[in-house]
């Protein structure tokens, strides 16, 4: 393992890890991200690749929306990415021959921020009849919902990967789904493992507006006692602007690319995860569940030791502000090598706009065979 | 076929009808009805045996609360019965023991009337676990809550009972379930068949609160469309008194027990359904779900051509209203004949408090294997 001369602090290289969950708001709301700066944020967190979400202005929801995105995805990314298709009340029966452009199906089943949301159930049966098995479907589905979708998921046989666990309930339900041997995987966010209802106070009700909202520390707790269900981290990354946050209806969401590794080395240094948890959650089941490629000569070199403080806003995401500010943190992202290219070093981009790869036109060759994993497999 | 001397009416004979949704009212709220008149109005509807709900004062939860009801129901009832007990957020653990003397297990998982509503999705997972698959879980769960509960079902291998379903949604899941070889089955009241939104403002606001709601004309003609999914017919008789359903807060419910029989006969006339349609799910499919032994020397003597209007209220049942009133209907109840006892004969009730039985007491020897109904079976 090398070490970084001038500090002598230990440095550690882990695989480009996979954010499964980011929203960069392009097009249609660039003020608060966009391909750019998300992407750019993303490097800067260690992710290499992101599977972008389909809540964007306009949705994307067919062949042309989807055009849309990839032409301004392929114009301005920075790090590698896969874009998710939303579903809506009417795109059911068009999407199985878009479905090999994209990352997987999102289905929003409760209200958050995006004009996709599902409330009448024979929609949710088309989809879960007519979606493809060989791509995720991602949910936002929470509580009794979840549980509405697991039927589906019984009924239809389709995976499923259940977005931003939060809740005890939501635990038991997908542990029962596994343990009945149902295509079920799900990811947690780092923001639900920080924070509960007692926080919202100093984090002030503006700030903590987030869906699913903050839980109970109960919940909280219940997260981490259960790390065995759960296959993923995501950051689900949802900037919104200062001035938004603190206006009148702030709108929910929390940025995350560039504060989740370090916060989640902090918790490795308090032994509440160990390296292994990282690679295996934000690595290996990413790429199993989303069927992408291996990135050659990809790595993230990490300084384990250095301690610092998160600032009021990180460095690259536009929304200028985190939910983390002030959070003492060992651990930082030094170096990123994404297809043999040092692409982000101490704090630099040092590619332009477009390097980024659209791994659905890379991976047609190297797609590993649908399945996804019923247990975490180690890295 | 016997034929009414005086007007020459066609006189048809059926078995007792099986109504597996009647609230009592008793003990706690005997101003709205009770064991005696409940089940008088029961007879006055051709209905020889009624489930009796959980939701009294106190619920029926425990082997006390059971003793009780028993007790009252012994000295009361004049037709035969079940008790279910109902599902509370504590008392899982316990009902296995005491299973064998109800009818089934009600789960209340929407708002509705009643103080056993569950929200926790760990007690929904506690009670499907613990209950016996000999007895049917009888759930007021509605669309998305019904999904909810099918994964449970599927996850648990416990047979299921659908109440009152209204919607198409509901319908739809319910076809999946049953296609997937789910043990679900389910029911359909005569006020989602025969009423819908269009018709709040004739009943008036506060005579049209039911849970679940009156819905759509489209949702109403879907259970028209759907009766092959429908295993049973019940009245989910819940009499609540006209101060009540006039004053701030009316209570959800509409009294049925002896208004459906007439609005059923009436349909087969209008050629919506057959005799056979109603037998099935008033009589052969009732008696199955709940495992009832067979009522000898039981039948209900109809005539099949009497023309008459429902009146402002209906003689036997205490809550002084019906939201039939002025409907025009074809056939009437005209004898009722109870383990060889003629119960009742043209508006009169020929036997005491008391007269009926609780059929868990008397089947212990005679329960037919416990195998619920995937498709309808003819009577
Ligand atoms: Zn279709
Ligand atoms: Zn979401
Ligand atoms: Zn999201
Ligand atoms: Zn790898
Ligand atoms: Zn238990
Ligand atoms: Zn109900
Ligand atoms: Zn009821
Ligand atoms: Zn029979």
């Amino acid at each position: 393992h090398p070490y970084d001369c001038q500090s002598s602090n230990k440095l550690v290289r882990i695989p480009g890890l996979i954010d499964l969950h980011v929203h960069l708001r392009d097009p249609g709301q660039t003020h608060k991200e966009d391909w750019e700066s998300g992407t750019a944020a993303a490097l800067a967190g260690g992710v290499t690749v992101v599977a972008a979400m389909p809540n964007t202005n306009p949705s994307i929801i067919d062949k042309e929306t989807m055009q849309l995105v990839t032409k301004i995805a392929a114009s301005k990314a920075l790090c590698d990415y896969v874009i998710n298709l939303g579903a809506s009340s009417g795109n059911a029966a068009h999407l199985p021959s878009i479905a090999p452009l994209s990352g997987g199906l999102k289905m929003y089943l409760d209200p958050t921020f995006s004009n996709l949301q599902l409330d009448d159930l024979g929609v949710w049966m088309e989809h879960f009849k007519h979606w493809p098995a060989s791509y995720p479907i991602i949910l936002h589905a929470e509580k009794t919902r979840l549980a509405a979708a697991l039927f589906m998921c019984s009924i239809f046989k389709k995976p499923v990967h259940v977005a931003h666990v939060s809740l005890r309930e939501e635990i038991m339900l997908i542990r029962e789904a596994k343990k009945a041997g149902l295509p079920v995987t799900c990811e947690v966010c780092p923001h639900h493992l920080l924070f509960c209802q007692d926080d919202i106070p100093t984090l002030g009700a503006n700030f903590s507006e987030v869906r699913p909202r903050l839980a109970t520390r109960v919940d909280m707790e219940y997260l981490w006692d259960n790390l065995d269900v759960i296959d993923t981290f995501g950051t689900d990354h949802a900037p919104h602007t200062v001035d938004e946050k603190t206006g009148e209806k702030p709108p929910p969401g929390f940025p995350g690319l560039e504060t989740m590794l370090p916060l989640l080395l902090t918790e490795v240094h308090r032994g509440r995860l160990t390296l292994e948890d990282i690679v295996l959650r934000l690595h290996t089941n990413p790429k199993k569940i989303f069927h992408l490629p291996e990135q050659p000569d990809t790595f993230v070199e990490i300084d384990l030791d250095k301690q610092w403080t998160i600032p009021p806003a990180m460095k690259f995401s536009r929304c200028g502000w985190t939910p983390f500010a002030g959070f003492n943190v060992r651990g930082c992202v030094r170096k990123v090598v994404l297809r043999g290219e040092v692409v982000y070093v101490d704090g630099k981009i040092l590619v332009q706009p477009g390097f980024g790869k659209n791994l659905r036109e890379v991976s047609t060759s190297m797609v590993i065979p649908p399945s996804a994993p019923s247990t975490p497999l180690l890295g």
